[in-house]
């Protein structure tokens, strides 16, 4: 066992406030030029950046997914890879309309799951209509690298003309959850833990840009993300700590399948923490909250979709759940997702 | 042994012809969308990729980063990953603006050399005026990774309304390398073989935007490339068979440290075929190459800047040199870089 103090743990890459803090005081403040003029960049730790040039503004944002395993219910690594990055996008308000991927693979890496993965890519690009411009492609010697990572940056257009921020949630805003949360983290943790459902569960990983799109056409998004490493509960509380508000929310609202829930208990794993990959948390201003959930009902991926909570002005920072049983519980920041490799 | 048919090998990510055809059958064939209209997209092959807006067109390019060791005379992982990404963006005729990194890292990977890594890439970044505006974060289980995969995304504005394209050489061009060849590739590889020079061979890992700006500034710039895997032997064949055209090389006229040179004969190498990472090929109008030769003289990165050989229409795809020892031979592309994770 060697001395870990010093040194990069498994936490670091969760997601959840050990990374944030790594991020901050390891990258973020060696930095000297963290935005472009005008535009979102590091300090604001939002789905991506923007970069305003003269007549438009574009939004850039950028992931590397080392997902494992590789294929599982629901999709692959791929499929993860282009929807994590439409995702991103389409939570800023932006159009994606295109993409580089970075793919390192280990030597002896099967070529026909290089093939299905290209495809699985491929599928959901052309579904949402996002070229793939530019790639570059690396081996890593046997042994040096467990499988394949693939690294993504996207770019789109601002569909309204200005990027939707995690600090835009405004008191009295209605919060909106757009499907059932949890299904991404706990295929994968379940995967690992070797446990069968009884009814199988598959990942959510999906590609939002249609949904998004009909809630920005429906009314006033003010706030959007999407929950994935730490979860719902870490969106949040980004949400609500970048707003400066408190987000209050009804546990009987948030929609989980009764499969999650099981598995939740057999693993001892909170739902709130588990990653989705084809889920939004939206803020919406509370005229148009009905509007924008039925039109995101709409949609085959926000069919689910529920009013989850609120927001107030007071207690600033907090997220704060109504529980089933009864009282009030302040849901505090994961400090990671608890499945290594996730996304 | 496993069979490694059917499977990735090293030579598959090398940068030559092998890892051409494969990115050519496995992965473009399989995408529909391939550019943005009226930009350029995966088929040119080229640095990088560019965007057409409305008012504008933007450059974007892309790489990951396995260098190993990631620590070299000269540089690490980090200057490693900001200067190619820096200078794919600058051999495009862009100027770097902004970039995102995704970085994956092993579990327990030092802190001090993330810092470390760190600090580098912050340096060339204030150095060229770029910002760092987004990035990822991910950690890999213990014995999954060796150690670190930086990946770079970069996005530049043209420098003079349009991009410099691979296939811009016309007949007559001068051909222009900015420097010595090879250090980088000279470098890490004698670090793998464990030998020691009696002149320390230092690698060549520079920014090269300054270096492009001065040769547009100082006339028609035609095409340009980095010579990274693969080195000057693939760029050149590139570049020819891109623009259709022949490249007439003279041996003599490429700078070549004495130590590069002795340490190719030990390790039999090609010095043709090193990476270099900061050395810029560029193809020049004939009536200009002075001027510009004159101009990337005047700049640090390339002072020991040569014509080496001009460009002619007919035999088409070829690249060919006058040797020391005289007569004529014709460069083939490499395979691949002889050196895996080079960077």
């Amino acid at each position: 066992m060697i001395e870990m103090k010093g040194r990069i743990q498994l936490s670091h890459g969760a997601g959840g406030t050990i990374m944030s803090n790594l991020i901050r005081d390891v990258i973020l403040s060696r930095i000297s030029i963290r935005k472009i003029e005008r535009g979102v960049g590091l300090d604001e730790f939002d789905d991506g950046a923007t970069v305003p040039l003269n007549e438009e503004e574009i939004v850039v944002t950028g992931d590397a997914y080392t997902v494992s395993p590789i294929f599982f219910p629901g999709g692959d690594i791929g499929k993860l890879a282009v929807c994590g990055t439409i995702n991103d996008l389409a939570v800023m308000g932006a159009k994606p309309i295109a993409m580089m991927d970075n793919i390192v693979v280990e030597e002896g890496f099967l070529i026909e799951d290089l093939e299905r993965i290209i495809d699985s890519m491929n599928n959901i690009m052309k579904e949402v209509g996002v070229a793939l411009i530019h790639g570059d492609f690396k081996v890593m010697p046997k042994g040096k690298l467990d499988g394949i990572i693939i690294s993504m940056a996207g770019l789109g257009m601002l569909y309204k003309g200005k990027p939707i921020l995690d600090s835009g949630l405004r008191d009295g805003d209605k919060i909106i959850v757009s499907g059932s949360i949890g299904e991404h983290g706990i295929v994968i943790a379940s995967l690992r833990e070797g446990i069968s459902f009884k009814t199988k569960v598959v990942s959510d990983v999906a590609p939002l840009w249609n949904l998004m799109k009909r809630a920005m056409d429906a009314g006033e998004v003010t706030a959007a993300k999407d929950p994935t490493r730490g979860g719902l509960s870490m969106a949040l509380n980004e949400l609500a700590s970048r707003s400066n508000v408190s987000i209050w929310i009804k546990e009987e609202d948030i929609p989980i399948n009764e499969e999650v829930k099981g598995a939740c208990e057999m693993l001892g794993l909170d739902p709130l923490e588990l990653a989705c990959e084809g889920r939004a948390v939206i803020g919406v201003r509370e005229e148009d909250a009905d509007e924008i959930l039925k039109a995101i009902r709409g949609t085959e991926e926000g069919r689910d979709a529920r009013i989850i909570g609120y927001v107030k002005r007071d207690r600033p920072g907090y997220v704060i759940m109504e529980t089933i049983v009864g009282g009030m519980r302040i849901i505090n920041p994961p400090l990671g997702e608890p499945t290594p490799r996730i996304c």
